[in-house]
């Protein structure tokens, strides 16, 4: 069964269809998610579908499914993908490679004549990216959840598009697309996408298979001081909320990642006010962004986050006022998928190497409700989210290829 | 000599009747240089000399001057006083105070029938807080160089007003106060401020001698890094600006205040960009404002700061950018003038201390062409540039009697 191949030209061939739809001029994709570009990919992946004689169907939140019936049709299907959408900046294969990897998964099998023992279907969840309407992975989310939150109808885009408009106007332009229900139960989902960081690449290693996406929590901490004088202020009768943040961070930055190859910590955002060259500040306002595999890591660090920066605040006589305003628990990915995607490398004689995602997938929703697992394929430096983003194509060819047959894998203990 | 009286309830009232004009909700004053308020208040200094029979001049910078006239006439007259305007929500004493002691000065010398061997002169130095029109000072430095620079005729103030336009509106509303020469020669100059520090206020002391004003430098600093994902990226591959920075300053405030009680380190300014939670910044810029009363060691602390921004940097892979902006040197007053308050200061029975000013003043300016010395009061919690800027009645009281006693001492060794 494993001997089947997928037809890396095709392939390779469908990306450069798909990165044509809002193409920019830098070399990359601005198809943001419900703009025209977008309908426009949806379209597309549609009429290729129907000319391979598959279906289509979307739901509430227009997450698009491409279904390749099997042997036992009233059982869950399994699924593979990723999303369509991009960065208004964005590359040409973040999201669209799973999505047309996985599509490349369906017309492989028709073309190999193999039947399934239920049916397989590649998925393009909604807004991955979150970049007209926040938040991002609202197609998965809104699957996991069976529900679409009361709030995001009446979001509106940067551009003043109304969500729920441009929602009902890409359902109505797949009028192919039968409607189904949001979050129908499935046998499980594997998605395909590029690593968008450097550690593939920089190992020389094609396949990585991603156990886990790290928890994040997001803190936002004041400082607050007092506003003074830079000339006639001596030391001792400073409050200076600059000086209490420096320390604590310089402490922060040498003590979290270093002491621990799995911790990510970044201050992304650092307001000073009042902001003038001569005036000690009055407060400084920073954001923390920290990611750890492990929940209890993550509240220690928190912990110790908010101890160090209220110890060095108080020793220059600031206050702190810390707000916890974002926490997404690790994720593990099933255990048995992970283990068939191993085999399916191993019978290529790819090499590999486990991997955490530290940035959100659609996978990491879709996880909720069914066995998932991720693989990564390299991407060159470690660029995503860049016009500049790029894939060799023997990684491409690989990562789809690991996906096809992980899939004939999983399939076939159903047999 | 020295027996002599300022007319304490006459100077209290006559900073109520300033305060009035302009005066703010919040109990402050609003009287920017050459606005409306700031015309106002040079009028009624002007009323009130005229109706003392002193004599009124302006120069082309509108700078004013009322002299009460000595012996010898044809002598450089001996000048005291301060500025007139105020930042926009400003108190009741910054640089009025210093103006309407000088103004008492003169009129307890008429009191007391007293005749100087020189003309004695109350000056009203034009645009000292900057805030319309920048520079600050602009009319203690026209008057120190004898010279209007080009540049300034064409300033335009925040409301969209020509500075040229309000200088001739300002010097067209006094016709009664003669025109002279920018930049003439004067044979000395006091001026009475107050601290704008806490100092004089915790140590209960109400006489600052002023003995010089501390060196400034200005540093704008950038730190280069690369933008990258907060999740994705692990620390091998980071190039944060922010650690860098972080880094840096945790060592300088460690070391420059803690170690040497006169110098001052503020760090105003930062701002990082992209400036969101979640990515690792590509640029922090941020200023330095360092102070110190000696030259050599602001050159020796200058490299020590560029030097440790520098290593920081490099030692995670980011690149610095350090532009010097700004270099006032320290400037001492004069140790004979310095040596007249100290007496008068004794002979008043007042307790005093040695300071640095750690601001500009107009004395900064003044002292370039003649002996200058200052005169600090205490104002509450050393607020200031503040709608609740305040000063003890008895320390405004023991600080015009301070400069009369000084001037009369000064005067003293020429007559």
């Amino acid at each position: 069964m494993t001997k089947a191949k997928i037809d890396a030209q095709r392939l390779l061939g469908r990306l450069d269809a798909f990165a044509a739809i809002g193409a920019t001029q830098g070399g990359g994709v601005n198809r943001q998610a419900l703009s025209q570009e977008d309908r426009r990919a949806r379209q597309l992946l549609t009429e290729l579908a129907q000319a391979r004689g598959f279906t289509v169907h979307q739901d509430a939140i227009a997450n698009l499914f491409v279904r390749r019936t099997g042997k036992d049709s009233s059982h869950a299907p399994f699924l593979m993908g990723s999303h369509l959408d991009s960065q208004i900046t964005g590359g040409r294969f973040d999201g669209v490679l799973g999505t047309l990897a996985a599509f490349e998964v369906l017309e492989a099998l028709e073309d190999a004549g193999i039947e399934t023992p239920i049916a397989v279907e590649a998925v393009a969840w909604m807004n991955e990216e979150g970049c007209r309407y926040q938040p991002g992975c609202m197609g998965s989310m809104a699957f996991a959840t069976g529900s679409i939150p009361d709030g995001w109808a009446t979001l509106r885009s940067n551009d003043g598009r109304l969500f729920r408009d441009d929602l009902q106007a890409a359902l109505d332009a797949l009028p192919q697309a039968a409607m189904r229900p949001l979050g129908f139960p499935i046998a499980g989902y594997l998605e395909l996408h590029i690593e968008q960081g450097p550690s593939l690449e920089r190992a020389d290693v094609p396949i990585g298979i991603v156990e886990g996406i790290q928890g994040t929590r997001w803190l936002e901490i004041s400082i607050k001081g007092q506003a003074a004088h830079a000339g006639t202020t001596p030391l001792e009768f400073r409050r200076d909320p600059m000086a209490a943040a420096a320390s604590a961070l310089s402490e922060l930055y040498a003590e979290i990642m270093p002491r621990d190859a799995r911790a990510r910590f970044t201050v992304g955002k650092f307001v000073v006010a009042p902001g003038t060259v001569n005036a000690i500040p009055e407060q400084v306002d920073f954001t923390v962004d920290l990611r750890h595999p492990q929940n209890t890591e993550l509240d220690r660090l928190v912990s110790f986050i908010e101890t160090t920066c209220t110890e060095a605040a108080v020793a220059v006589g600031c206050e702190t006022h810390i707000r916890r305003v974002f926490d997404m628990a690790p994720t593990d990915f099933s255990e048995t998928l992970l283990d068939e995607i191993r085999q399916a490398a191993d019978g290529l004689g790819l090499s590999y190497r486990p991997l955490l995602s530290g940035a959100f997938h659609d996978a990491l929703f879709v996880n909720r409700v069914a066995p998932t697992a991720m693989i990564f394929v390299p991407c060159r430096a470690g660029l995503s989210h860049n016009e500049a983003e790029h894939v060799e194509p023997q990684h491409t060819v690989a990562g789809a290829q690991v996906l096809f047959d992980s899939v004939l894998n999983i399939l076939g203990k159903l047999d």
